[in-house]
């Protein structure tokens, strides 16, 4: 009970810091913190504040990553990584992100001094919306040594290059070779909390989910061409009308993705020229967007799809052009480190719920480098990227809890030490 | 042979003549004249020089309509008015409104002088298109006297009011009223020739249409509202799309109107907030425009689509919000005049093909006051309001060739005389 009531103590303090943390913002009144933002210096001094009393150093990496070690009970031990991002969208909640950073500092503080086989290495990420630059996960590329000359040449909406914010902060672009993980870091695996951002775990009454795979991604954009006429004068069977084209291929989408286990499928934006009231559509062109976990249904659907605009629009006397914007592979998570992890969501007293990320994360950037396994916690309403967005103490404690459990197991798990990645 | 060959060469001119009146433009390089536009009134001269030499008097009314006046063989005569609109749209073609004021010139040429029991009245309405008043018809309600304040006072994008434009013309205001058919003007009926502006003559193969009513019009916005939500973390299962729900309810408006004799439906403007690929829609508004030549076949149609919509948002979980910004009766055109131009179509070597008018024009205004018909002028690929708009000159010899032989008609039939209009 004691160990219990501690748990939700320390939940109630996870929940009580990252509202601290969302004082942190660029705008007055609701949090913005993008990439290398001045608030972004703020949270990492109170975040240093935090762990210090803990025994772990923190020290800012030459991309803006906060990074924390707690040290292992042995020198040369391999190190076992923690962590989420501390940027967040315009108009944000004060969870999505902070809450994986928050969390992992609460389990250094559990352990309350003892020390585990391995390192633990807490990491917030600068980077992973892609706000600022259009381009996401620029803390975890560099982690995993992706960040190129191509991506530090990228500009912010005022022509800042990312290696121009990068030397604006203080730090050094020269070093962010030195921000990768090394092959003697001996990295045994990431892990990362996150709150859900989608409704799944609360339609299903469980606190914490298993991540198996984040979702491949396809996005498109296709154009129906038809005839803008007279919306008067010209007879049904005359037409050629785009935004009815459109129309039925949307039908088709939800169906196909309705029929198709796991596939999510949505047109979120649609433009139909002219667009007026009284002129048939001569012109509508629309997004497609298209997850799952194996890329071998997303491809299927995504050229089913395209083969059905290209029958539409023979059938009704118009063109279809077809764009591939993404096309992004899925990442299956560790199939050890998810059974792991699944076994400490058991033990912390929740039935495990095994689920895919449709949402893409820093984990998946880790995963090219290192075994990865991310645990979802449950959103309320699905409301993320919001002010409403939300976590229930509850949940946090149960997962402060499986937090605890997933380092013991694998603190005693030799199989897991001797996986070892060089990375 | 001799009479047929004449008609081809005043067919020849009535197109050159068109031609002519579409430089007179307020932009160069395209045609665009509105409302009392300087280039109306080069328009006006131009016009009234080709009308002098015919024994046809000319002014210009309050509202800036073009009256020429034919007169009878006897004075007292009562009058039959043929006439069509001088104003365009922006980027307009030399046909639409223009065709109906110069062939019945042409009419009046062919006469050659002679005298019918009937006066001609040639008008050239000031305004059809509601282009720079978004106000359409302001030139034919003053014939029928129902240009109010309320209307006087709308204002152009300068802030210019509809009286001002009268009066910065050099026309006055106070003079409308004289404008309106009077008792004593004993007019007979209302003929206008107008290219169709749709494909459907084109279709057929058909030179001459015969109008048999101007099609009631509703025009709708609808807004379904759903829940914004990430697109990939949302199952489909649990998403409330408004934008799917657009899609389904669009292709019931399509079905419906294809499975319905003459209905035309169509939904020409869609807008998806938040509109970004990664996010389902939460908001969808789009337009809805439906037309038929019996209101309660139209009203049927728009109640039971209204309906459609609220059970699509119901089963899905959304609302729907339905805002009807136009009801408007349809127009039938007079029995007598219409069977009239039918056997004129006939006589004139043409099979007449009886239609509905889906566009408003100023016959429908006419109509509330005296007896209206339209002959429509098949127009090549139904393309109209556009640089491209054209008519075949056989067509418009035939048209020719049509007005004659119903001037004849309306002349020998004592029945037509009878039922002058008191207006």
């Amino acid at each position: 009970m004691q160990a219990s009531r501690d748990k939700r103590d320390r939940a109630t303090e996870v929940i009580a810091r990252c509202q601290t943390l969302a004082r942190f913002s660029e705008d007055s009144g609701s949090i913005r913190r993008t990439f290398l933002s001045p608030p972004m210096r703020e949270c990492h001094r109170e975040i240093a504040g935090w762990v210090a009393p803990l025994g772990a150093t923190s020290r800012v990496d030459a991309v803006g990553n906060l990074r924390m070690l707690y040290p292992a009970e042995n020198a040369d031990a391999p190190r076992m990584m923690i962590g989420s991002h501390l940027d967040t969208v315009p108009n944000a909640g004060a969870y999505d992100g902070v809450l994986g950073v928050v969390l992992p500092i609460a389990l250094l503080g559990a352990l309350n001094g003892r020390k585990l086989p391995f390192e633990i290495e807490v990491v917030g990420f600068s980077e992973e919306e892609g706000v600022r630059f259009s381009t996401p996960f620029i803390g975890s590329r560099a982690l995993v040594g992706s960040l190129d000359e191509d991506l530090l040449r990228r500009q912010d909406a005022q022509g800042i290059s990312i290696r121009r914010a990068i030397e604006d902060f203080g730090l050094n672009p020269a070093e962010i070779a030195q921000a990768a993980m090394r092959d003697q870091d001996s990295v045994l695996g990431y892990v990362e909390f996150h709150i859900e951002q989608g409704p799944v775990l609360d339609n299903v009454g469980r606190p914490l989910g298993v991540v198996e795979a984040i979702a491949g991604q396809s996005r498109m954009e296709l154009t129906f061409v038809g005839h803008a006429n007279h919306a008067g004068t010209t007879p049904m069977n005359l037409r050629h009308d785009a935004l009815a084209a459109a129309a039925e291929w949307i039908g088709a989408v939800e169906r196909r993705a309705l029929s198709t286990t796991g596939l999510v499928a949505t047109v979120g934006a649609i433009q139909a020229k002219p667009g007026a009231m009284n002129v048939i559509a001569g012109e509508t062109r629309l997004s497609l967007d298209v997850r799952h976990r194996h890329d071998e249904t997303r491809n299927a659907a995504v050229d089913y799809l395209v083969q059905l605009a290209e029958d539409v629009a023979k059938h009704r006397g118009l063109r279809v052009q077809c764009a591939v914007l993404m096309d992004q592979r899925a990442v299956p998570m560790d199939t050890f480190l998810v059974s792991q992890v699944e076994q400490a969501v058991s033990k912390a007293g929740c039935e495990p719920y095994r689920m895919v990320s449709g949402a893409g994360h820093d984990a998946m950037i880790l995963a090219e480098k290192v075994p990865a396994a991310m645990i979802f916690l449950r959103t309320p309403g699905g409301i993320s990227h919001d002010p409403a967005e939300s976590v229930e103490v509850g949940d946090v404690t149960k997962a402060i809890d499986c937090g605890l459990r997933l380092l013991d197991q694998l603190a005693s798990s030799s199989e897991f030490q001797r996986k070892t990645t060089h990375a």
